[in-house]
């Protein structure tokens, strides 16, 4: 515990609704100058309640920001055939898949499916890789932009709300001398935001039970992408140097140890389950306990950008 | 054990080489026909002793076949890097990873970086959800073959080889009354092959520690595929059925139980491990201990179809 009585510092507790504000309303004015109501459809093959949730979710702030939502309801076994069908049912915009399904390389495959050219959440190989490598575009002539996975995505902007991008520093070294922990190093969420924090200047421990990597900022000059290192070192060590402590640990008995936090350090959960306890208030400047309604907007806001570049192909 | 004593009818033991011979023939005269040497590329990135003799046997069996053969050897935070070089470099007709690597999701991401057009091994997403559907053509006017991934192709071969495909039946319904137990479901090998024999007509029960599940040939009038569906079976009762076992289970404890085979099974092991002890004999008819000479003739298959691809994709 810190030595300074809790209270003289008092933490503020920052929701997703109001970071996710200004998102919002640019989502709602996309839609009004579109035109039309962008149709997404969303498959749900599992009986997870959070899963359910977040479906709920979805179908209500797509419909209140003017787009059509349609839940499909769909056994495990039909999914792959369901997700083919809207991928050319040309009725639907965007498609998106709540996951788990199988759990592992299974769902792995079944994000794949999805046609990139629907993928809202931005999972498809191809946006996954562009960026590790930090390309911003599909094609040499850049008028088609590569969609960002939507949770990595709101992270950034969540960390942009809070101030630990410094908008001092040119774009694309905001992160410069900052250092952030991520607890989790899913496919989905975890690996991709460290790289994306790393590709913008932060050192970031990923930490996952098979143990810690370093990712930073590499040369970069070929490939413009950050560099990983597995290090050795101990979660209270690289905790103790990290300005911001991100947790996405899938289960309600996992608690991150809040005692190894530095004074003053912003802390965020994405996980559906509550990483932290409240006494995390006791160490934080800032804390955000969930990013569900950032996510989302990031969603809509990728639909309206396939749909921008599905315009750009058809120009050409 | 069987009441019938074991020598009475001796199981024989069919090696890989054996059955790769007309394989290797076929390379041969296909490199000889070629009339240049197609250069395949493997990138080594781990220390695993299986994956190094894999690698030796690759490299000893394309050299022989007229190949020219060119181990990398990098440092697994470089793979990636190394594999879109090999991508971008016209020098290079094929490219193969020797996995693991991370493990888990993060080599299933490495998978796909490995461009389709020089993917020997057939994991590339597309080659993959072809093979689940039944599709066995990239293009519409049916002139670049889709590829198949080498291992579960190779255990089709052997199958053909040993006599479960019965040639009397039409083709695509050769396994039609057989059944056939699978102890593994990997995204690489175990459920791709399940669904090829499925597909094939068998019944088809896929095991792995999270459970059973039976695989089974759909009405397949739209998506021409397999159905899949969990069971609530015991090991011992799919086995008990089962015309054919086949074993992949990456662990030198691991072995399976011999006692639940009926009398005169096949039994196939694809793991670099021996999940069969010897007294498997006492109850199979066929015994096919491994099957990687089988595996890397399917591969150097794949790499000649790819050149074949390639020609076709320059003739339109």
């Amino acid at each position: 515990m810190s030595a300074a009585p809790a209270a003289a510092f008092p933490c503020k507790t920052v929701l997703a609704s109001t970071i996710a504000k200004p998102f919002v309303q640019e989502v709602k004015d996309g839609v009004t100058s579109l035109g039309r109501s962008p149709k997404l459809v969303g498959f749900l093959a599992n009986t997870d309640p959070a899963a359910r949730m977040y479906a709920d979710w979805t179908a209500k702030t797509s419909t209140d920001l003017g787009f059509t939502y349609e839940l499909r309801q769909v056994d495990k076994d039909d999914l792959e055939e369901s997700i083919i069908a809207a991928n050319d049912d040309d009725d639907v915009d965007g498609i998106m898949v709540y996951f788990p399904v199988f759990g592992g390389g299974q769902d792995q495959y079944l994000q794949q499916v999805v046609s990139p050219e629907k993928d809202v959440e931005g999972l498809s190989h191809i946006y996954i890789q562009n960026m590790y490598h930090n390309t911003r575009f599909l094609d040499k002539a850049e008028t088609q932009k590569s969609i960002l996975p939507c949770t990595p995505l709101a992270m950034v902007k969540i960390l942009e709300y809070l101030g630990v991008y410094n908008t001092l520093i040119p774009y694309g070294n905001r992160l410069y001398g900052k250092t952030v922990t991520i607890v989790n190093r899913s496919e989905i969420v975890g690996r991709p935001l460290a790289a994306l924090l790393a590709n913008d200047g932060a050192t970031v421990y990923s930490v996952d039970i098979t143990g810690t990597q370093k990712f930073t900022r590499g040369q970069g000059l070929k490939f413009k992408r950050h560099q990983v290192a597995d290090v050795d070192i101990p979660l209270s060590e690289a905790v103790s140097h990290s300005d911001v402590v991100v947790t996405g640990v899938p289960s309600p008995s996992y608690k991150f140890p809040v005692e190894y936090l530095k004074d003053g350090a912003v802390c965020i959960n994405f996980s559906s389950e509550k990483n932290f306890d409240p006494n995390v208030k006791e160490h934080a400047s800032l804390y955000v306990p969930s990013i569900g309604k950032v996510t989302i907007s990031m969603l809509l806001r990728n639909l309206l950008r396939l749909i921008e570049n599905k315009k750009q192909r058809e120009i050409k």
